[in-house]
């Protein structure tokens, strides 16, 4: 999997500058940037994109899903509502690592459940920004793993 | 009732290529030139339209429903998480016919309640791509039974 | 599916005589009538059958499943707490099309659960005394559909 | 309302025989001689049925329903469970007084609900064979009280 | 039991002026004068007494239960509420009737469901004023009853 | 107990036809035939009865339980969804050993609760047509071991 | 609207006391005092009550009912548990504007529905001290309003 | 703390009276009695108060909490449905040991749940009179433990 | 705070077409001008913004918060189920008035619970269209209150 | 299957000492001794193990399993808690006749759900100790009727 | 009750440690010698255990109920999850006195249930350490009041 | 952090032996085996261990967080029903990163509540042995980062 998309849902635009004690002081910006850096490194070309609609979200998780795209998705908010984003990952057969900046499971009660779990291939909560850099890890150490033991 | 808009929400462009066991084969531009070859015979002017956003969707039923067109309405996953199409369809006094090509009743928990089945004149569910020509049927029968009765 | 039995269940041997702002003003035997003319029309066989006895229901439906023919099922309020018809339906295998005449969906909540809804092939609710026109429509589209496609 | 229907639905037959503790020592046919002396004596004509089956059941609330007659109905353990009963009862017009011997808010969860009391006139529980006299005496209490009002 | 007490809660001394679909157009006087003839009829000695306050009801159906007086309950909207009422009527030892003028069962989810009914002697609902005299027949017939019996 | 009912339920008559997969094999007429050799050489009079009607099955309960035989009943779907049967039980005071052929602790959801349980002496389920032998063995077991103890 | 009633219930006579962090500094007194100089420069007479008993408040709603005079209620924890407070709405007719001082919604679960919402004309909820003076604009606003446009 | 309020609700007037299963034979006065002689025999004022009515109880609560008296609290029913006194030792700052004499869940469960012990200091059930005792040792307890300590 | 955004969501465009007897006759632009004269006259700069979709909504408030302005927000059917609105509120500071023109908490039950409230200020529902004049009230009224205690 | 592991949980050790109505009074060696006199006619090799810990049970539980042994599990009151023995059975395959002396379904409601049921073969409930018989029996007589059959 | 054992559960080891706000600073050490010396001076034998393991701490409870010996226990988190505590208390006869030092009703919602209260004497929560003490005074007071009692 | 436990609860000592559809074929010591080569080359000291013991795992994880170790914990099937866990988690001050191999939300009901999840940093599911290895990175790449950043 050579290809990965990075996308974030409502509210992300806003990281870093409010509830730091919540989120942490990392812009998005700034961990696109740490992904970028990790990304060329290691050989993998990624893709950015924000928006705070979930139909937009939507398109973009079909469109990764049909080009065979990896996807790290944290669908913000929409992750505890959204059906559509579900069938889209399973429509579009899309590959998806979740993750979330905090630990979905020590806030509120409406938070506590995830439509986007029992789609995705795997989760990974509360490690903050390094998160994203867990999820990246997640395929690309499964490829080694693989082409070592082929 | 001469005008009718085919109204399909979310993950319905991706019709006939994956999950064909749930969905079937058929594209929904299949489904769309197999309606509009019907219309055509039956003297009805047919409107298709596709959007993954639900704001979309809600706008296009008002649309509808204030031109005083039928429409014949899959609103995908939004059927069970989007009370703003409920009102949609309440608010713009538009005349609803809910398909959904599987049986949804037979599928995941959350998926078996409609927002969209209360406002609805009438649902059809489970009969794949035929489900579509029922429902064009319904409003055309009707009409014609009404002619016939006076 | 060249036979079709039109089973009605508890109550709706009183269709057409009260409650009409729900149930309209033709008699079972009016639909019946208009449905054995459709038949005729169409090269069908029909049977018509109605009981108040859920363990008749649960027979009738049997002998249509052992007998490969065809379902139009209104099972009344028996719809919502029979797990025997369920069971029935999957045990002799019947191919049921599931009706109401309202939109059970729309109704007290009670009603809102069907148990023949997850083992029906499809439903159909809420277009009156034309939801049994669209029923049968169902299976002969479906036959011919595949005839023209063969 | 000169005519009353006495229903007792599944395992009243049985009444007197067991359960002493909660159902009391009179069997139904002491109960039933017991309201036709005072049917007699007040000029009303009472039929009485008994059965374990449901749609039968059903069936002669319809018929006293459009006969317009009364109908003193404990409609035993399908009180809890049967739609079916509450349905015969709209659709048949039938005016209804509900009954059971014992409390049956002072037992078991599942004895808590009753589908027949939404659709009754009134409900009297818990006074044993004594209920069926007060059951009695309310259409004919009425009824004295109109006509000493006009 | 010769002596009664009729006790009635919070806004049953507005019955008669306002919501006469619900409640009818008798008011408490009208009622009490009513029961207060047959009980002079009957040999009874009837208190009335009516109250909004929780405590004060308490208070009268303790007083009641220890001078081993019967009681005709129309707790209001305490029904619903109040367990207080309940203890009331065990730790008195209070033989109680407990009546409603509506049927609660067919109107909001929130009065369905009676702190009162699992301590009373028994329940009559739906009748409108009429239920008071069912009320004080109840205790009275089985009364009659009994010394026919012995 | 020297006299046993055997008991069936709805869709029991088409065992052995269809979903073998949950349900085995054998006809109702083989384990019928099986327990009959059972019975004949340990001196137990069987009575084989099945039946669609939840009122048949509700008076053969009744009847078992007034003669004082045993009953193995397989209430099928009545199982989940009858309180009479659970009435017949008690009020007639039939010794009842519960079966299912299938597990239905395993199944769906709405299989998992049974009304017949809180009335049963004991409850088999999951061992297939095995089932039958082992219902039959727990009456005839203790009774020889009462014996042997005496 | 002439005549407003403003009724406080339990432990508003507290307010300015303790938890000013939920309820601020002002005393009862003190947001009465307000009240009061607004009511007279705007030609509205007032009248303050506050009580700790359910059935005082109830006897108090009723009477501004009786008497046509608008109420702004507070009903404290009554609020949530008052089924009686409701029916005293209902049943005697009073115009009420429900308030509290806290927004109720961003509290405990058990502070979350109210008994007053759904018989009350609006509510304002969550503005302190202030929410006095946006209850008593409501009415006088809308006076105002209809005034100017006759 | 010298001074303690000892509070109880309704129906703790006819403590010794009746169900003395569940509640023993010693009346209030029994138990204020000795609990007068171990306040006497310790320098603690006590004050003894019993009431029927939330409201009463609600500014006993607030009485005792302004006057920086500690408070035993039996509750009664209260203690299961009044968020009001709950909100009134919030409100007052009142340092409550609640108290039962019964162990509350134990029995049914209606009782399980206490408003007034998420306010209160601690709790302790099911030690009949006793209890009350215990309630008293607490907060002496404690004050000779801190003076040991200091 | 001088300038306010007043956001409108889903099918807030139709208000005064259609369920007057809901939502009233003002259209969304008579409302707008009503609070545009009002806030000229009290010197506050006001935005109006109306959408059907979510994600913009979410936009608008991130704006408005990011920019200090105040918000009066009726985010429609939006309300019951949108978690990213809720999180815009949060993460942008933005200080909300919610209003809605119906008193939601007399409608269905789908309705009666809002995201928004807990994250809101204070809550202003059911006054129609004057809510929106009580919503511009609050943060003014308010500032001079401020203005004069200081 | 010639090796049976005999597995009994929690508090079983008691068994014959207390509470006799619900449990009998034969003791856990009696009911061993009593299997094992059976083990040694029909050449079964049986284990006998009983233990309070719920991880020893899981550890024996994965032996019988990995040795393709047979089990007979009363786990006591895991049953209703443990989802570690619900996975010790599915991770080693053990074939596991799951039994509890007293009928589960008439008990408290905590005791109603089984972990273990739905992993189990089959569930034998309420025939006290015969019940280890009659799971005894199970494995051996389908051994027999296999045999037989081949 | 001469002996006393004093048996602490999972996590109990760790008191005085950390989370001193809830559990406070004395050690489980400190606190079984300030038991120490007070049942040396009251002349009981106390036995002090304590472990992280659930089948130890039934194993404990069974051996103290057997010996008749009182039981103090604490069982931590096996309190809301543990059936076999429950049943090792009922099926010993152990007299247990159930402690918590801190008020659980007022902490996590899991935290709210306790199998040991159902089957206890009585509950003493929320007095920290020195809740240990009370639940010591509890059998000696309750012995030396029976003392002079007699 | 230079020492971090590994820890598995139970039926992990199964992995690789049965179910590979959802656990994948390593075994607990390859993934163990793999871990420590990772471990040497980082500079990381690890220790294993394995239990079905939900005490001793809460021991476990006592020690480690007492001596200022990382966790690595898979506590299996106590994952959903452990309060025990939580508590030691917190009350050790433990730092933990629960990880489980296969995607729990995307299983049965009863596993898709952690009571771990809320007590730790965070939650890495579904990725199979692999995850194992992610958990070990996080930790590591966040000293990495903090170093890197000072």
């Amino acid at each position: 999997m050579r290809e990965i998309h990075v996308l974030n849902g409502p509210n992300l635009n806003l990281l870093g500058r409010r509830e730091p004690a919540i989120y942490g002081t990392a812009t998005l910006a700034d961990i696109e940037a740490d992904l970028a850096k990790i990304g060329a490194a290691r050989g993998v070309s990624l893709t950015f994109r924000q928006t705070n609609s979930e139909g937009e979200l939507v398109t973009w998780v079909q469109e990764a899903g049909l080009a065979g795209a990896g996807v790290i998705l944290n669908a913000g908010a929409y992750t505890h509502t959204s059906i559509a984003l579900h069938d889209a990952i399973r429509a579009s057969g899309a590959k998806v690592v979740e993750i979330h900046l905090s630990n979905i499971h020590g806030r509120e009660t409406f938070r506590q459940h995830s439509f986007i779990s029992s789609a995705a291939l795997g989760v990974i909560f509360g490690f903050g920004a390094l998160g994203h850099r867990l999820a990246l890890e997640a395929p690309l150490s499964l490829a080694e793993h693989n082409r070592a033991a082929s």
